[in-house]
């Protein structure tokens, strides 16, 4: 089959150069989403007289045709058709004769191809935000069994002060929380339609597009037709959503892979998510939170891409923007397969309490609580602190924690210190008693999953 | 002064150390966020008895004075202080004596720095949002002053289809009503207070965090003391909505530089915003466009700077982060100074409409009509597409353009044409013509302005 | 089949786990340097007594059906398998029997899959230094057509001086020769042995990882085992150059873009690497130029996302770097086929020189010869500049041209003017006489372009 | 003092603009290079005859007096003179007259400005190499004293093998090594002259630019004009090559913040080099290993901004390329600054030497000592890695360790184990026999790091 836009030219191109050019291999992903936008194309041509009813439904039991042929893998696409409308004209009007010409009537590949990435993205938006929920569940439920389990708080990966362990895995909770609301933000602005826009400037055909937006189920229609073949924000906000989703992702696998080693031993992955060495029997790496801490530099470079791709671009459409695709694909498959992975891995993953809170009585981690009680007592702030300073040193110099000095000890350096000191640097004491707002004291901890709990099922039955 | 953590330490750090770790040669930058979250934090102290009223009065009328130093630029900052917190502490405890080291108290670096960042970029981020609606107000006077100038339109650079130049600033217009919206949006989740977090898990004192976010303007609190420590997602998501304005803004820059060439010709530039060459003198460069388009790369580069920054990091509060500032400032700076210079760009710009309409006759950009004129008289669209690009082709080779071939020569080709094609062929009509919703027609072009700018005068004044 | 490493395990991994940590979708791209390194490393296990000859001899002869069975895309690859490696190794051992095993001994997949990448990079890394010959010759050969064109030099993409167009494409052929540089310094890096360094920490076998280098061909070995299994820099550094060749490809592309338009004229790009529009007939779209530009954007993401995954990595080997693979190979895809594409780009471009002189004609680009004029008779550059300045403001005001002003005009504002200035205005004469080293002069340009030639030549047959 | 190009406007600039546009804020950093530049400058034109030698004394002189008022900060710099050149410029007439304008002849600021960054980057990429150097001798001396340290090696943060401390911290002596190479190499590039380049195209003037290369120190010169002003290749050359040294110091950064945990305790930081906390007295943190982790960001920020920048940027100069500096100038400072901490902090570095050996002690990670020891008596070795897998779950199931067990449980798995395997699980056995090249076995160890003195000081004496 010759090339549509071939009439102008005298000579035929080179195969490399279609291939280079073609964007067939990946965006027959957009099948589905081409084939639901033609049908409502056709749909409004006939419902407003721009071709006949009988011709619309020639073109559109063709369609779907394709629909069931898609579903089941039956295509064969071409590169010499370079893209995924091309392929699927030419498929049509093998089906249906010339007549399947008539449904480019009104429409460009430019506004069809913005609709159908549209479509898609609005599907893969939801999928994500169902999968941040259930990953929002699993740290749920593990918060829910871990009020009371005690561990070091740290601040530069030094022991600062104990917490609770819920209340480390409910900060994920939040982070999460505004992920989500970035995506679904994000689609005010994917769920509305280009299509109508035509090539660049609209068109003189008598067409509706709030129809064509209705029947394809979005909320409106761009207002600026050049702005809606040349918009690709909505792929851009995706991607700095998902950077941002990425690197949560990255912090929280950081720690589980601290956590999983041998100096800290805190929690032990499922097998299931984790896997051994070719060469070290002993090994159990913890190497899906690996990979996924590393799948942050391929969404960032994602970003960094497209932000590339259109930056200094003049309107409307340039064949730069072809490269939006395989970015935008390759992060939903990241982003859809490490959430995935991340709810099973926090589900599964064993707490090893025994050795948390071990940890809490070994160190210095209770020295703040020693500076506060100066500090209740009319020392200021700054006095305490000092005070408090000069005895981990005496502590350090004589091989010994802040519970091990005497009480006399304790009043030589300053004479507030009394016998109710031993209780507060306690490690299950000093988290108790941390209750202010949003703090880890286990009442509150208690709270924040009850209110967390709330507005997650609030949101999911919404 | 002896540094304040230095109880611990037996040896002072050296100079130079202290100069590469400290942060007040930019963070002073915050001085007046610091000093207002101050007096909130000593008021709320005091109001739930965990400071006197009287050393609370000391305190509030000593960071008064330094409010009013501040705003004289009378303060002197030390690198040996580190950061804008302990310059001002000291400079506190200097004014008002040692009940000066009471601010302290309940109260951590880790919350008090993310609490003056977010101070700062909500003010910020207000003013962006303005200078944004100025520029809308701009590009809405120019386009309503050119709802008829007829330009060619572009897609691959190429003349494509002629269209209404205020069309084509009023894709600006809704790319930039975007930009609003993602702003908008991230107020959500900057105006929020994360004062009282404490290092990282909250605090014994008895203090209220509603009363503080209450006085400082926020709308509410961070669920999670760790979370409020560690989050910088409101910085990512200010330098990921600054990115994708500033790309917009290198969209614009270039065709400002485009079209102030002497192939274009299509504008001039004030000279205000257009400087000359030191060696040659005819020379008017669009530097203020160029120039802004330079500076897309520092913001992508601040937001690549911060991703970066963030990935992988265990919570809480890492000295890493202390990198969250510089490149927000500078985004906030470039941001800011960008939006000026485009809204007095784009003021007073001078449209040259005789050359745009002339470029608009001497191309091929009315083939489509062509086409369409075809395919409303029933000729599928792929078969009108194929003769109009013969007839192109004939042009090109006889060297005229499609207003030059007579009836008989169309005839010849399809006798389908009639003589009313030579009105098709007239750019003016073709615009005109091309009348569906957000296309380019002249009557939909002032809807739209109408519409937007109903749109804009309501939010200005929200 | 079992897992190799699950021995350790009690519980089998899910699919969807494996699929999402698998790599052998992608890394199959290495089958042939895998099998070339294992043929190596069978080879000296045998030469230095650490398996018997018999041994290694059914095992090379396996590796070798497994060569060409890989030439003929006969190997059946499985996810449950992981990687090429435990794919290949499970096909050797289906053909040789459990001796297969053998092959393992002494060697890590650590040092395995870093020997494959370098193997390949090297290999990959030797092509483009030819095509990017090839693209010098072809920028060469334009140039030497070219000497004589005199067109429009721009600076601000406003016209500046005139200059040769042979002078405009050697600009680009030196950027490719710091391009070329680049890679081959990098070959250094590249081409050296990491196999022999096991896991982390070498082996206790008495292995020759000279020989193993010898018979890859590299040219050294690593010095530090960690090293050699932790290093990642010579992707970075390949991803590197390459972005900066993708950058000047940008530019030309850029530029191929603005000469191709109606305004400017300056080219024609063969049919070949053009394309039309679905919607406009008369549309010659420089497609390749613009796909080209846009995928500089892959390649900077790449860099990017690789400099995130290594960034804050702990030594030795992390899952995390797994990730290092689809950028490369995407980057070694983008670059070999944007260079092809560009070679018959630049080679078949039709370069209009009579418009490019035209442009010349009608403008101010000729100011700076008056300036050097006045400034060769004594007048300060300074005041020269400023004299000129006027007189283009006079002609601005008149709507004419330098060519334009009568001698008396001239003279009216200084008199050193005299009857030879219309020679010296004249594009041709001004183009002729800058004849610095490395500057337009014709003489010059064709000194630069003998030069080049020779350089070139000698570079090739190297 | 009015714009010097302003002879061709009607209107002069507001004062925002100004400042916006200007570069004098940041460029004075080359305040050196550009008298430097200017004396070579007018050197050469007087001896080719273009400028008397008496009016090149003048101007000399004058220039010899902003040399001395520029080192001891006495020059005021204005933001109406725009940049450095133009500031300097000024000062030259004020001192000399009017002669100072002849100054200008036959160079433009395009060349100018790039001969000055030449300049500037040479010097600091020297000055860095020395840097790396004396990080180089740093880890050279703690090797030295540790050869014979053992501690365990991780893959996957696991531990894996034992090794010895020495080679651990030798790794990062061989990408420094790298890092090294890649800035000596790139100066090649960046020790060339535009000078004399003029504004695009060249000069009229009989200059003379191997003669001011000579004169400036530069080993070559531009051969095309075009080129000279527009590349800043070698600007994200150095871009490059210090994101890949930032990325291996936040590699050893993370170490040495693993190290330091409570968790861990292998090393401690000297006081100099860590900080304490405002609220947790017994705080000692890493910051500078993690202020270094974190500058990674701004360099890697640094290089995708100037990548961004470019990409798609017509020749020859753009106002864009403005942008070329502050992030130059950035990277300088952070990576001097980076490598100074560095130097430092890896001196003082306390190695507790019992605590590694502890730890090597008590866990797997002589598990492949085992598989090697069957492995070498004829098992296949996956058979043997089966083996061993299953002798760890049995210790993990016993809770003990591969020493506890007794002679007869080995035998009962297998009969080739006899009673010198627990002379083989010895960790410190285990180490010195890896002793294949470049392996952590002692010797092993002991000759890589008299090779690397031996480099090293060949290199520093070069």
């Amino acid at each position: 089959m010759k090339k549509l836009w071939g009439g102008r030219f005298t000579k035929s191109a080179e195969e490399w150069v279609d291939e280079f050019g073609a964007s067939i291999s990946f965006d027959q992903e957009l099948v589905q989403e081409d084939l639901q936008g033609s049908i409502a194309h056709v749909t409004m041509l006939s419902a407003n007289g721009i071709i006949s009813e009988e011709d619309a439904e020639k073109i559109k039991s063709g369609l779907q045709t394709l629909q069931e042929k898609a579903a089941n893998e039956e295509i064969e696409y071409s590169v010499k058709l370079e893209d995924i409308h091309l392929n699927l004209e030419s498929a049509l009007t093998e089906l249906v004769g010339p007549v399947g010409g008539k449904l480019h009537t009104a429409r460009s590949r430019n506004d069809q191809v913005a609709t159908d990435m549209h479509l898609y993205l609005k599907k893969q938006v939801q999928t994500i935000i169902m999968l941040v929920e259930e990953l929002q569940n699993a740290l749920l439920t593990q918060a829910e069994a871990n009020v009371e389990t005690v561990m070091p708080g740290y601040t530069h990966l030094q022991r600062a002060q104990p917490i609770s362990f819920a209340h480390h895995l409910m900060a994920y909770f939040w982070m999460l929380d505004r992920d989500k609301q970035r995506y679904q933000e994000s689609l005010k602005r994917i769920n509305i339609s280009p299509l109508g826009a035509g090539a660049l400037a609209g068109t003189t055909f008598p067409i509706d597009r709030y129809q064509t937006a209705e029947l394809l189920g979005f909320e409106g229609i761009y207002e600026n037709s050049l702005d809606a073949v040349s918009d690709r924000d909505f792929i851009l906000e995706f991607l700095s959503s998902s950077s941002t989703l990425m690197m949560h992702l990255s912090r929280l696998s950081e720690e589980l892979i601290l956590w999983s080693s041998q100096e800290f031993q805190f929690i032990e992955l499922d097998d299931s998510f984790a896997t051994g060495s070719s060469i070290m029997p002993q090994k159990k790496n913890p190497d899906m939170a690996e990979l996924i801490r590393g799948k942050t530099g391929r969404v960032y470079g994602n970003l960094m891409g497209m932000l590339t791709v259109l930056k200094g671009l003049p309107l409307a459409y340039n064949k730069d923007m072809q490269e939006d695709k395989e970015g935008m694909f390759d992060t939903v498959k990241t982003v859809v397969g490490s959430l995935k992975i991340f709810v099973g891995m926090i589900e599964t993953m064993k707490v090893k309490t025994t050795q948390m809170e071990k940890a809490t009585k070994n160190d210095f981690s209770n020295a703040t609580e020693l500076a506060d009680y100066l500090s209740s007592k009319g020392v200021p702030f700054r006095e305490a602190h000092e005070i408090v300073g000069k005895l981990v040193l005496t502590c350090v110099q004589k091989g010994c924690f802040l519970m091990d000095l005497t009480l006399e000890e304790y009043r030589a350096v300053n004479d507030l210190f009394e016998a109710d000191i031993y209780k507060v640097l306690d490690p299950y004491t000093a988290v108790e008693r941390r209750n202010s707002a949003g703090g880890t004291g286990f009442d509150q901890v208690r709270i924040a999953i009850d209110k967390a709990k709330a507005k997650l099922n609030k949101e999911e039955h919404a």
